[in-house]
């Protein structure tokens, strides 16, 4: 799905990418979302044996904080192709989730606390 | 960081949430990649035993959809705060990521082949 | 925790090879759940494109099977250092949820039954 | 594959709770890896929030500990289900991948750095 703003944009690429290579076959929900999690599990291995406060800093690191934002961008390209190919509106659904997370976690209930954090 | 557009919205409601909530303090990169992780893989449960074949229509389905939508909206929540915290411009990392990809998976290449769909 | 029998003996060399590298002091559950989490995404994504069927024979494939050998060993290596850590005794733990499992999905009500399918 | 000893029996129990349940047909490599990172997920979430520290102490919360064990046990069933679709003895498979990783590693040149830890 097509969205207005920077999103349509990307998703629009990412298709176009897809399509170039006849990749359409290979890109079923199911497929596209285990190369989400394979994308996803680079990501934790560039931060797994940093502290919390090292990974705070990992953008200032000439070495990682590149391969980090590689595997961001890695990330974003298979969820965009994902909600593109079951026409799911990436900035709808999550904003759509955040209401219901409020309504769920109260400013009053959550304050501050780790155990309640799901949003 | 803000960018314009759907995103730039979206990355503004989720930080504001997480604000008002006094959650910054949970927010690493290392704590918001693993919350990420956790949420692909809700995702993945609702996928894990349908065929390819099933998977395309699962938006179809009254009760697995809506679901799947939800759990994609979780993904991309947390995929659009760790980014702010990093400082990432999703759309551009995406972006970026996939210029790469193109040099290093030609059309002519790649066509068609399973073995080289790495975007 | 050391079991008995072949865990017990891969308990204890995964343990003496992380003594050996001084490596204890990067090993808290939390980091090891990342890293497990990392190598369980190599291991989807040797399998991402494949059909399920195709996947049911990737052992008789001479590069693909090795691969993921290698990957379900990462993988094996990472889960016995956690257990280990936190003095769990890994085939107890999954016995114990197994049997717990058995009471939630009986034979009759799960009967080939997939959106049951939660051992 | 049976193997001896607690992994052997392990296999068996799981299989035989699978095969009661005509579960086989679910049960292909494909399927059962998205399976073992669903569980992942699960183990994530509930550490996502911890400190390091903090998760050093998580079996000794009387809440969060059994959750925690339950999740590995989870883990470790889908894995050896896993396994044992493939043929593959998960305890030989993590033998020959730390034998690998001691050649990669020697003791003097990983000692203590984290940047090499790939174990």
């Amino acid at each position: 799905m097509a969205t207005n703003g920077d999103l349509g944009d990307l998703t629009e690429r990412v298709r176009a990418f897809a399509v170039e290579r006849s990749w359409e076959q290979f890109h079923t929900p199911k497929n596209l979302s285990m190369a989400l999690a394979g994308e996803v599990g680079e990501l934790l291995a560039e931060l797994q044996w940093l502290t919390p406060e090292q990974s705070l800093a990992v953008m200032e690191d000439p070495e990682l904080g590149p391969r980090v934002r590689a595997e961001i961008g890695d990330v974003m390209i298979y969820l965009t192709r994902l909600a593109d190919v079951l026409d799911i509106d990436l900035a709808e659904a999550a904003r759509d989730k955040l209401a219901d997370s409020a309504r769920r976690y109260t400013v009053e209930a959550a304050h501050g606390s780790a155990a309640k954090i799901r949003p």
